[in-house]
């Protein structure tokens, strides 16, 4: 079994079963020192949908316990936590050299008919409108460059750019237009574009948390990690359409950022919800002039 | 072991200990069919700080697997499933009979320091301009009489009355004064507030999301349970001090309420963050008359 290619989607959240209900899936070489968070979480719904008949993903509830090693595959093992008339949860844990690095409970839903309503997608400007990301790199500050990844599986339009420009701005959101890199099969079920999504949705959303404070995510000094990450399927969706993630981040303390966000399709339809704890640390240098 | 009174928080919550990293809550005989979910959140993270010193839960992620029974006490059992160098993570899960009813994963970290941002309080009336729980009762349709409990262990006061009062009409927020309904020892650890806190996070969220529907609690046609839980505190509170849970339901569909809710201090310091969903099910008469 052989790594994904940095920018197939699909084959990052391919997991290979390995008995029952255990399942395995490797990190793409794209260079990174840890894995992804968002391929973890992607992965252990992959995972668990395979446990799993006839009932789409609603939410899930994850923790990042350690960061991952890319070198080194992920033992996924999925438990059977209930099977309901209803609802079906599973948890999924996820391990490196037997060591658990991240824990999820997934719950999945049958069909049914109920109340409606949603918030509405803030007035934005179409993705080709928007500076393609060959054309953002130019427009970044070298710091965030790495950022904007033309390998990276999920293709980006950033909304909010002056964020970027002035960092010390306060701003209530931060909008990006995202969608995967290259189209998906029209038969793909959606509980795959659902891990999709959840990949998706763990890259830009901590960032969110700087907002006001004069550092960019890139910023040597900066020390940043997901610390939970939670999603709330809404509605039916293709992640290969543009998807539009408003977020904010109502507060930050003590070293931790508290981020929301809401994602809507093209259309206006909200789609899901995510919301997430990480840690921002500005590192310190210690007396002896090293980082601690 | 008997009983803890109705109205008694923290006997509520103080959790037995029943050998290594077992614990045993029992529920007050407050005449509900279920044990309120609130009370295995807050029952849970109480089990989980007994596993933990030096520091304070930061976050909690649950899911409500199964309707407790009240007259059957609840085992919790934590996993302790990481002490770092700043986190620690536990599990908590909570069986009675043997079955899960309920699963949490719960973060705890040292202090530290970092970035300060907070969204505002919303403008609202002081809990004593408002009208109490007794004259409330009197003002509220027939069918939420109950949900304004005298005995009940949290007091409220209710900002968006008018919206009980013409259940069809939309409003953006509903808002709630909450606090102990009894004094707290002053030496009180801030983990026992937050366990207190945890536990009325529970009551009044789901029912945000039936705001613009013309349906209230306590229509016996509506089925409403909460599916998940999640709180992120961020600052130190007093639970037995004026607390306001601002509140909102992002969207509702398939049978399910996505709320989201932030709590204040009365000086205006965001506190904490909660999230939930939850299911609100219209039942429909069966051919034969019946509700299914």
């Amino acid at each position: 079994m052989t790594s994904p290619s940095t920018d197939d989607l699909l084959s990052i959240l391919d997991v290979r079963p390995l008995g029952e209900d255990k399942f395995q899936g490797l990190s793409p070489a794209n260079g990174w020192a840890r894995v992804f968070g968002g391929q973890v979480v992607g992965q252990a719904l992959a995972a668990a949908i395979r446990t799993v008949e006839g009932r789409d993903p609603h939410s899930l509830h994850a923790y990042f316990i350690l960061g991952g090693d890319p070198s080194v595959p992920i033992d996924y093992e999925v438990d059977r936590i209930r099977d309901g008339g209803s609802f079906t949860t599973r948890r999924v844990q996820a391990r490196q050299r037997g060591a658990v690095i991240f824990s999820m409970i997934a719950s999945f839903h049958r069909g049914e008919d109920g109340f409606e309503h949603a918030v509405t997608m803030p007035p934005s400007p179409p993705p080709e409108d928007l500076p393609n990301e060959a054309t953002l790199r130019g427009k970044l500050p070298i710091a965030l460059r790495g950022y904007v990844d033309l390998t990276w599986p999920v293709e980006m339009r950033i909304v909010d750019l002056d964020r970027y420009l002035d960092p010390s701005a306060p701003r209530p959101e931060h909008r990006i237009w995202m969608r995967a890199r290259t189209p998906l099969p029209a038969s793909l079920p959606l509980a795959t574009h659902q891990c999709a999504l959840a990949f998706a949705s763990d890259y830009s959303l901590l960032e969110t948390g700087l907002i006001g404070h004069g550092i960019l995510l890139g910023d040597k000094r900066l020390q940043a990690a997901s610390l939970d990450h939670a999603v709330w399927f809404h509605r039916p969706f293709r992640a290969d359409e543009w998807l539009l993630y408003v977020q904010d981040s109502p507060s930050a303390q003590g070293a931790r950022a508290f981020c929301r966000g809401n994602i809507f399709a093209r259309d206006g339809r909200l789609v899901a919800s995510v919301a997430q704890e990480g840690l921002l640390r500005m590192r310190t240098p210690s007396p002896e002039g090293k980082a601690r």
